[in-house]
């Protein structure tokens, strides 16, 4: 999509600094997504955003650091959401926080295709936004951790619940489902297999008979 | 890494048709691991496998074509590998093979990057690998679902056990570990935790009482 040079320039001038950065992301978030990071170049992101190249480049010096605002844009949102529920993590509760942002991102596919296709790029060391994935995933397991944790000093989750097992098998059956329901969107009802995974989680550890 | 004209020429007339068609495709299986699909060049496998880039090209006419041999051959190695030891597939047993499969994953880092990553691309329609990575998990549900419903009526696995549910998941933790393992292959036991899953899947819908 092209716009006509008036357009462009009226754009140019009425956006401030920091709605032109906004934009910036909210633009790169979206090729990123369709068209995948190699797949998009900087002067793209600058023309649909109404900036000239120089004028985007100002705000990111380079595309993986677009990249990286985007990401952090992400982890931003995804967190508030997360902490805006349980403040700090509290046991199962927390399980019931994924089951809401897996809820969620069933109505992203386009940043959860993102996702997908970064956090796979990313494992190769050389990769743009590899140093965000490693940070992604280590303060996903802190985090989750740290709830099992405080449901086992409650008493709510069992004290010989292997807290590592539980931690790296969640966050890959949200990954995973992720990347079957990318493939059939109608066929795969993320939260409510997600559900059904803590359903099995809770029967297995709970301190209290779920029956 | 190029070597000099005459030891091209020599691996060129010394490989026989099958040989070097094997061959390539095991090139092309090491450079999609290590540099991407996109990353990686006709003339790159030509090169490395020895032969002139219209040889490869009489044997794989386009670089998806190559990609395709790629993944049959692996589709074909892991099919081997679990029919091998359950056919037709069994109740648990079946979740056995798949940890036997994610313990032999473990040794092959090049082959599970290239999955991983192909997987995640392959999740746009317009990706060569689309149909490959669609069918790829069709059959793995397929299979998985008939273990479940062969153990549902021996009994083993009890009757209300929602077979979808446990298809998806017991495929989405493969994956996500996979994802994890990549990043810290010293630090996560993949075969470890995906027994652990299996486990609680026992303890939760076995008939007999797992303890």
């Amino acid at each position: 999509m092209s716009f006509p040079p008036r357009y462009r320039a009226k754009s140019r001038v009425d956006l401030s600094g920091e709605e032109s950065r906004a934009k910036a992301v909210a633009v790169a978030t979206e090729l990123f997504a369709t068209a995948g990071f190699k797949g998009t170049s900087v002067a793209a992101v600058a023309a649909r955003t109404g900036l000239s190249q120089s004028g985007l480049l100002h705000h990111f010096p380079s595309k993986a650091a677009l990249l990286a605002a985007v990401l952090e844009e992400r982890d931003r949102e995804d967190g508030d959401f997360l902490t805006g529920t349980t403040t700090p993590p509290l046991g199962w509760a927390a399980f019931d926080s994924l089951t809401a942002l897996v809820a969620r991102n069933s109505t992203r596919p386009h940043l959860v295709g993102l996702f997908v296709r970064l956090a796979a790029e990313g494992t190769e060391p050389s990769h743009p936004a590899h140093a965000w994935v490693q940070q992604h995933y280590a303060s996903m397991r802190t985090w989750l951790a740290e709830a099992v944790r405080t449901g086992q000093k409650s008493g709510e989750i069992a004290a010989d619940a292997p807290v590592e097992t539980l931690v790296r098998t969640t966050i890959a059956v949200i990954d995973g489902l992720q990347q079957q329901w990318l493939l059939q969107p109608e066929d795969v009802a993320m939260a409510a297999e997600f559900e059904a995974f803590t359903d099995t989680l809770r029967a297995r550890w709970s301190t209290v008979d779920a029956g």
